[in-house]
C-alpha cells in the first residue's frame, strides 16, 4: 500500500524583470516565480506529483508557507485512496476550517490548495500512464461529477446538470481525441504586447507571430489612451484585417473610466477587452458590457473561485472567460468552471504564460474540448513563448497552435538544472542580483 | 527625524478548542490565534504601534510569513511622512504589484497589509495622544477622503460623495463624542450562542446576558434545523419578548437551502441572518434576501474588500452590514465601507469576538457615530467576553454597552505576559498539548 511520504516546496524565481518581460499596465516589473510543488509517494514506479503556484516574484516565500502548512493534512495518505476520491482530497483541503478562515476559498491559500490538488491530479495521470487531458477526457461522468464541489453552485448548476452536459459529450469522444492529437488546439499569443515594448518591438513581433501562425494576438492597454490607439493601429498595419486584436487592461479602470476609454478604442475592433476593472467587480463588468456592447468583455485570470464565475455568468457580465490553472482551487475547481461556462453557453480562453501556466491549462482546455464542452475552433489559448525550456515536457506550439501532450501527467514537471539555477535566493541566476533585490 | 526600524511579528494562539469556545457550524473547533505586529519607531515619545491579524489557528504562520514579507516595504520610513499620508501608504502597501498578485486585495496578503495599516494608525493616534476614534473624528473631512482608495468605487462612492457625508455630520460632532463618553455604545453578545454549547448553558447564557443589559443576542445556527428551531425557542424563553435574537449561519447554506432554512425560522422572528451563504455571493444574498423578506439579511465577517461591499449595496442585497476591523486593508478601506454604507443609509454592526477584535472595532464604530453616519442607537458592537485580558488597555463593557476608549491609540497593546505565555509552539500555554496539535 503505497503512501504519500512528502510535500516538497522550491521557491523558483527567473529574473524576467530586467527584460520588462510581462509587463503590463498594473505590473511594471514582474520577476516570473513559482512554488514548485513535489507530492512524494513511496511508490517506485511512480514516485511523484507536480504542480506550480505561479507568483510575480516578492511574496513567493509567503505562497511557499501557505502550500507547506498544507503538509499535515496530505502526508501519510494512501495513494490509492487519495487518486481514488480526488474530489473528496480537494474538499478536505478547501474545507480545513482553521485554513478556510484565511480566504475562504481566495488568495494565498487558495492558491495553495489548488497547487497540491494539481500535484495529486498529475500524480493519478501519471498512475494511469496518461497525459491528464486524456486521464480527465476518459473518466466516465460520474467520476468527474464526483469531484467537483458543488457547494454554492446549486442555484446556477446542480450534479444533474453536469452529469447532462458531459454525458451530451461522451459522443464523437474518440474523434475529438484523434482531432486533437492530429491539428492541436488554437493558440493566440501575448508575445508583442507587452506595455514595456517599443513601438518597433511590437509591429515586428506582431508580424511575426502571424508569420508562425497565429490568427489572434493580445496587447496591454491602459497605461494611456493615445499610446493604446497608436499601438493598436501600428498592429493592425502589421497584421492585416483578417486576425484579431485581443486587448488587456489588467484591472487598470474604474467602471466609468473603462466605458469612457473601450469606447474610445472601439474603432479598432478588439477582439474582446479583456479585465477591464477589479476582478472582484461582477457587477462593474456587468454595467461596462451593457455600455460599450456589441464590444466583447472578458475576466478571469484573476477570478478567485467558483462562486466569481457563477456570478460573472449569472450577470451576463461577460461575453467570454478565462481560465488559469494556479488560481483557483485545483483542476476540480476549473473543472466546476468549465461546466459552469457551457451550461451558459459562454466560451473560455484560457489564460496562460508565465512559468509553466502553459504547460498546465492545455491540459484543462483541451479535456474541456474532448469530454465537457466539445468545441474548440472558436476558442483559443493563450501563449507566451518564455521559459518553456525549464520543463521535462514543454508545450509545443506548431502553425499557431498546441501540440497535444502525450507524456504522461499534468506537463508540471521541471528540469532539475532550472530548478537548482533559479532557486531563491541562493542559485546562480541571482548570484549577481544587488542585495536589495534579493531581501526583497 | 524619527524612522520605522523594524516591523515585528509575534504568532500567538490560545488554546480555546478545549472548550468548544467559538464553535459554529463551519468552525468546529477554533483556536484563536493572531499575528501580533509591533511597527517601532526610533522615537522614544512614541516608539511602537501596534496591530493584531486574527485567524483561528492552524496557519497563523502563513499569515506571519505575509506580513514579514512587507517589511521591506516599510522599515526605514519618516514616521512623520508616513503618518501624514496614510491614505497613500496603504496604496501603496496595497498596490505593490508582486504582492498584489497574490490576492488581489484579499485573503492572507490583504489581511497582512490590513495588519500592518492598523499598526501605523496605532502610531499616529498615540502620536496624537488620542483614542483612535477621537483621533478619526478629528480628522478633517479632506483629511479622511485622502485616506481612502477610491480605485474600484467611483460608480458608487465619489471623493465629492464622501466629503459631503464627513461635512453633514460635522455639525454635532462634540455633542455626540459626549454622549459616546457618558454613555458608551450599544453592544449585542454572541457569548450564549456557540454551537457547540448544552440547550442548559445557551439558556442560562442568554438569561444572564440580560441581565447584563444587552437588548440583542446571537445564536449560532445551520447545523442541524430541528436543533436551530428548539434552541431558538429557548432562547425566546430565557430573555422574554423585548429582547432581538439574530441568528449566524457562518456560510453554510447554498441559495435554495437558505431559503428553505429561514422560512422556516422565520416565525422565530430573527432580528438578522447573517452569513446566510458563501461571503461572495452577492447575487446569491440578493436572492436569499428577496425569497425572505422581510426578515432582514446580513454578511460582511469575512467580505474581502471594498468592491464586494460596493456590490452587497448596489444589489440590494443585505437590510445591515457587518465590518470587521482585521479583515480588509485597514482602517482606510473600512472608512470606505462606513462611507458606502452611510450613502446607501444601511447600518452596520461591527463584527467582533476571537482575540482584539472587540478592541479594535469599537474604535471604528465609535468614529462612524461621531464623524460618518451620526447614528449608534439603531445599531449594535457584537460583543463576546473572551480574551480581554491579555491587553493592556481592554474594553469595558458597562449595562450591555460598549464604555469610550480613553487612552490613546487603537487598544492593540497586548500585556507582555499573555504574548509570552501564548507564543506559539514554545509558549506554556502549549507545553502539555500533544505534539500532533503543536505541528498542525
Amino acid at each position: 500500500m503505497a503512501r504519500i511520504v512528502a510535500l516538497e516546496t522550491e521557491d523558483v524565481r527567473f529574473p524576467t524583470a530586467r527584460g520588462r518581460i510581462g509587463s503590463d499596465a498594473m505590473n511594471p516589473d514582474p520577476d516570473y516565480s513559482a512554488v514548485y510543488i513535489t507530492l512524494r509517494t513511496d511508490d517506485p514506479t511512480v514516485p511523484e506529483g507536480h504542480a506550480l503556484v505561479f507568483t510575480i516574484g516578492r511574496g513567493n516565500e509567503v505562497q511557499t508557507a501557505a502550500v507547506r502548512t498544507l503538509s499535515n493534512l496530505v502526508v501519510g495518505r494512501d495513494v490509492a485512496a487519495l487518486l481514488d476520491d480526488l474530489g473528496g482530497f480537494a474538499r478536505e483541503l478547501t474545507g480545513d476550517s482553521p485554513l478556510r478562515w484565511l480566504g475562504p476559498e481566495k488568495g494565498v491559500m487558495h492558491m495553495a490548495v489548488g497547487g497540491v490538488v494539481n500535484a495529486a491530479w498529475d500524480l493519478a495521470a501519471r498512475h494511469a500512464g496518461l497525459p491528464l487531458w486524456r486521464f480527465i477526457a476518459g473518466l466516465p461522468p460520474e467520476r468527474i461529477v464526483a469531484a467537483i464541489d458543488f457547494r454554492y453552485l446549486s442555484d446556477a448548476l446542480t450534479p444533474d446538470d453536469a452529469l447532462a452536459i458531459l454525458r451530451r459529450a461522451q459522443s464523437g469522444r474518440e474523434q475529438r481525441t484523434a482531432e486533437l492529437l492530429e491539428r492541436g488546439y488554437p493558440a493566440y499569443t501575448t508575445s508583442p504586447g507587452w506595455l514595456g515594448y517599443s513601438d518597433e518591438k511590437l509591429a515586428a513581433l506582431a508580424r511575426q507571430a502571424v508569420a508562425d501562425g497565429f490568427r489572434t494576438i493580445k496587447l496591454k492597454v491602459g497605461g494611456n489612451i493615445a499610446d493604446d490607439m497608436r499601438r493598436l493601429r501600428l498592429a493592425r498595419a502589421a497584421v492585416g484585417e483578417d486576425i484579431a486584436i485581443a486587448v488587456d487592461a489588467n484591472q487598470r479602470w474604474d467602471v466609468g473610466s473603462a466605458i469612457k476609454w473601450i469606447r474610445a478604442l472601439a474603432p479598432c475592433r478588439p477582439a474582446w477587452v479583456e479585465e477591464p476593472t477589479s476582478p472582484d467587480d461582477v457587477l462593474g463588468h456587468a454595467a461596462i458590457r451593457a455600455a460599450v456592447a456589441p464590444v466583447p468583455i472578458s475576466t478571469g485570470e484573476h477570478t478567485h473561485n467558483r462562486v466569481m464565475f457563477k456570478q460573472l455568468l449569472q450577470a451576463r457580465a461577460v461575453d467570454l472567460l478565462h481560465i488559469d490553472a494556479a488560481r483557483v482551487g485545483g483542476v476540480n475547481e476549473n473543472l466546476a468552471i468549465l461546466l459552469l461556462a457551457a451550461k451558459f453557453g459562454v466560451q473560455v480562453f484560457p489564460h496562460a504564460g508565465g512559468v509553466g501556466l502553459c504547460e498546465m491549462v492545455q491540459h484543462l482546455a483541451m479535456a474541456d474540448f474532448v469530454a465537457i464542452s466539445g468545441s474548440m475552433e472558436d476558442r483559443a489559448i493563450e501563449y507566451i513563448d518564455h521559459l518553456h525550456e525549464h520543463f521535462a515536457d514543454p508545450v509545443r506550439i506548431r502553425n499557431g497552435r498546441y501540440l497535444a501532450p502525450t507524456e504522461p501527467g499534468f506537463s508540471t514537471e521541471m528540469r532539475e538544472a532550472s530548478l537548482r539555477e533559479h532557486a531563491f535566493p541562493d542559485g546562480p541566476a541571482w548570484r549577481h542580483e544587488p542585495r536589495q533585490i534579493l531581501s526583497r
